[in-house]
């Protein structure tokens, strides 16, 4: 199948997503070797879970049916631009590839704006709109004293 | 309570998680009007979710517990500098502060490195290491068209 009919289907999982009332009108699809295996609706208001978008939704359910928290081989597809927490959610699921089609752009004229996102990250710390401090490092630190030095470790 | 407190038990969440081979080094807890709404530790290799890290996790559950899409009024704690998928989560979580304790370059030398994550963000779509393409963004974007146009929508 082509990558035009697999964004077909994120379009027909957004629509049925609004209709159903389940959240914003985005949705996403796992491929892999040709079959889907994942899929997702953004659900952010129906679940109550601001990390519901879609492209997690379906990046959670192509590791449940895959057993596996790595996306190897697989393509991910949405209908829109992924936002900075789902493209994280990609970076460290590592598909093959990823194929959108709206752009942040067209999604932020209806009222889902992530630039303000990108624009904190690049920011340091102590600027941030969400207040943030650092305290307790070296006690925190232990903490990865304690992995490198554990032995059944499983590393991901 | 004090922020100490508090990041103490993101710690001991932490070391929990390890013992039990939930997954790396990490933990987070989300406290409301000083009382812990939301707890969670990394959990990527044990539920096999690439999204499950600590402040992803501590979100899902304060929102569950709160019954809401957001953290209006809370505190995330979290024993290490979130990286952009949290960040991300967060500020989508909308919580009135962040509070962690090691860095990110900390974890980076026990290999929880996501600076790459960072510089893929800054980047252009072409140039990024993941594949990305986009396509049909008009036959996409009927769906925002559609999100403007519904009567019954909840926005977030």
């Amino acid at each position: 199948m082509t990558d035009e009919y697999y964004i077909k289907k994120t379009i027909e999982f957004a629509k049925k997503g609004m209709a159903n009332n389940e959240g914003g009108p985005f949705g996403a699809i796992i491929v892999k070797d040709d079959k889907i295996v994942g899929r997702g609706n953004n659900k952010v208001t129906s679940l109550k879970d601001p990390t519901a978008h879609a492209e997690i939704v379906a990046i959670r359910d192509a590791c449940k049916n895959l057993n596996s928290f790595q996306l190897d081989g697989c393509v991910i597809y949405s209908s829109c631009e992924p936002c900075p927490m789902c493209l994280g959610a990609i970076y460290w699921a590592r598909p093959d590839r990823l194929v959108f089609a709206s752009s942040k752009d067209d999604a932020s004229k209806v009222g889902f704006d992530d630039s303000f996102i990108y624009e904190e990250l690049d920011l340091p710390v102590a600027k941030r709109k969400i207040e943030t401090t650092q305290i307790m490092r070296d006690e925190a630190n232990i903490l990865f004293e304690i992995w490198s030095d554990k032995d059944n470790k499983i590393d991901y």
